[in-house]
């Protein structure tokens, strides 16, 4: 095992310790065991936590320590898994890392309060900095929080109602701005921000790292949602060509329709525009299929790498004359993990 | 108009410009204005306010001032909206405050991310108090929320979980565990002991603020079920009878299913145990008329005045030498509105 696959593995341990202890098995009523046993389902699932090691890595590369980020580490993760289950419920997903989503186990109505139990509990974990960190930095913590947490649910707003209204007639510059708040924000920049404040960075550093987070948030999100077309569906755990199924308006998509010829046009649309339940296997593979002999596909591992390069120089200019060199390297192995990863 | 309607009238004003000056109209983007347009709905639509005069209400009898209370009765107001939201979804009610929901206007998944968009804004408008408070009374608040955000949504976990489960071998007891966690916390016991933080009460008084906000919040819940069921439809804003057709476990139901005949419990097994879509006008008819005939609507009057006493006579223990008597007086007749109301 490398460096990076240890380091994630070992903050994984310790984040995924520390948010089993804020939900716990044992509870004196029976129903609220239940609602436990339902919050600790996705953080149980095979998971990567990428955003819990950015933070950390963040945090050490600037001469901070581990337990410092530890209940913060913890937040986004919680933070993450209350997104998953609304954003499954929302998007009418059938499986996540791996299993059934978590509706399709305990209904809907129930899974939409465990998520906003673990959003509520998302900021129970922010607090719990206090005791470590006092109550300045607590408090800038959570003003992180307040605008990932805004930023994030204004982007999912944006890509809902794009489905919502049968929206197509989009451009590339319409995916990127949607795609900085649904996912750069809580992927990247605020991750790496929060660790920068745990570290006591410069208010400089903290700056630069919104359009670093933003680049990088981007090229994460344009590699996902290709792993979603030709993934290993065993390894990325969701359903492939799910992205098809559901209607979301990726790069991809937004090319060929921009780029195909008008027939190709109409057979896309006719295809993507009918509901969620009404797409055949077939269907989404002949999206696929076109995808690939418009150049589609190359086209968006080309505008990854792009977005990744911007990032990577300013990762230079952020980390260049940072503290802990170790950790500058591990962090930095984790950025091309992010947009070279097959899973 | 008496000294408690324009009490309440006024904070509420307040409450609502503050409000609304976190959910702005104007925002460049097309998509995201309609986002603040959805989580403007609910708290334009009319309502009494009744949590966040509470909150002012006590800090003032308290000896603290209105201007402090602003930012946490403004979080109060965005944390019933959200609450409000996810609720009909989970429900499948039809109207909310004399108009149809918000997911039957906008969509099932819009209004859970949106509900997800003003919970992230409750804890930027508890985070807002950092200007004025500081950051240690802002903390002590953010706390408050954590544990009434746990409480609220282990709540409605449990009744959710009873309808999914289709349980009905329930005691009165099992519903008033249920109500406090679920109505309680959030519509008493948490913006009284807000209230009691910011205007500096001794610690004796916030802890003594519990069992008072539960015995009022249990009386709050009561009457509110009993309005659901023989209110004026106009001024109650939801459907009439609209708690059975829901499957609700109203402390009525619950007394009905355990006083009744075994020949009535079967036929009312029969209508409550239907999906919510199967039961006809007839059917809930056919309860409430059941529940008249035996006693059951007025052994909840009962109740719901026995659990308002207790609660008045704690609320004289502990505001009976605060200082500001006029407060002290309106706050009063709040809770006696609150347990007689007719709307």
């Amino acid at each position: 095992m490398d460096r990076l696959e240890q380091a994630i593995e070992s903050n994984k341990r310790a984040v995924d310790e520390y948010v089993l202890r804020l939900l716990p098995e044992r509870h004196e009523t029976k129903e609220v065991r239940l609602l436990y046993s339902m919050m600790r389902d996705y953080p149980l699932r095979p998971s990567k936590g990428l955003r819990p090691s950015m933070c950390i890595l963040t945090c050490q590369a600037l001469g901070g320590h581990l337990e410092d980020a530890l209940a913060t580490a913890a937040a986004l993760e919680l933070f993450q898994n209350w997104i998953l289950i609304h954003d499954d419920v929302e998007d009418c997903s059938l499986m996540r890392r791996g299993q059934p989503v978590l509706h399709l186990k305990y209904s809907v109505p129930l899974s939409i309060n465990a998520g906003d139990a673990l959003h509520g509990r998302t900021w129970g974990a922010v607090l719990d900095n206090e005791r470590l960190l006092g109550v300045e930095k607590t408090l800038l913590l959570a003003k992180e929080f307040r605008r990932m947490t805004d930023e994030t649910t204004e982007g999912q707003h944006i890509e809902l109602s794009w489905i919502h209204q049968n929206k197509w007639d989009l451009k590339e510059e319409d995916y990127y701005a949607l795609v900085r708040k649904k996912t750069a924000w809580y992927t990247c920049v605020s991750p790496c921000r929060m660790g920068a404040v745990i570290a006591n960075a410069d208010k400089k550093i903290i700056k630069d790292l919104i359009p670093f987070g933003l680049d990088l948030g981007v090229a994460f999100q344009i590699t996902d949602d290709l792993l979603n077309l030709v993934g290993d569906e065993k390894k990325y755990g969701k359903e492939l060509g799910g992205d098809i199924a559901e209607g979301k308006r990726t790069l991809m998509l937004i090319r060929l329709l921009n780029t195909c010829s008008p027939e190709d046009r109409v057979r896309v649309l006719k295809i993507v525009g009918k509901p969620r339940g009404g797409k055949t296997q077939d269907n989404i593979e002949s999206v696929i299929d076109m995808m690939t002999n418009y150049g589609v596909l190359e086209y968006a591992k080309e505008k990854a790498s792009s977005f990744a390069s911007r990032a990577r120089r300013k990762y230079q200019e952020i980390f260049g004359s940072a503290p802990n060199k170790k950790a500058v390297e591990t962090l930095s192995r984790l950025i091309d993990f992010m947009v070279e990863r097959q899973w």
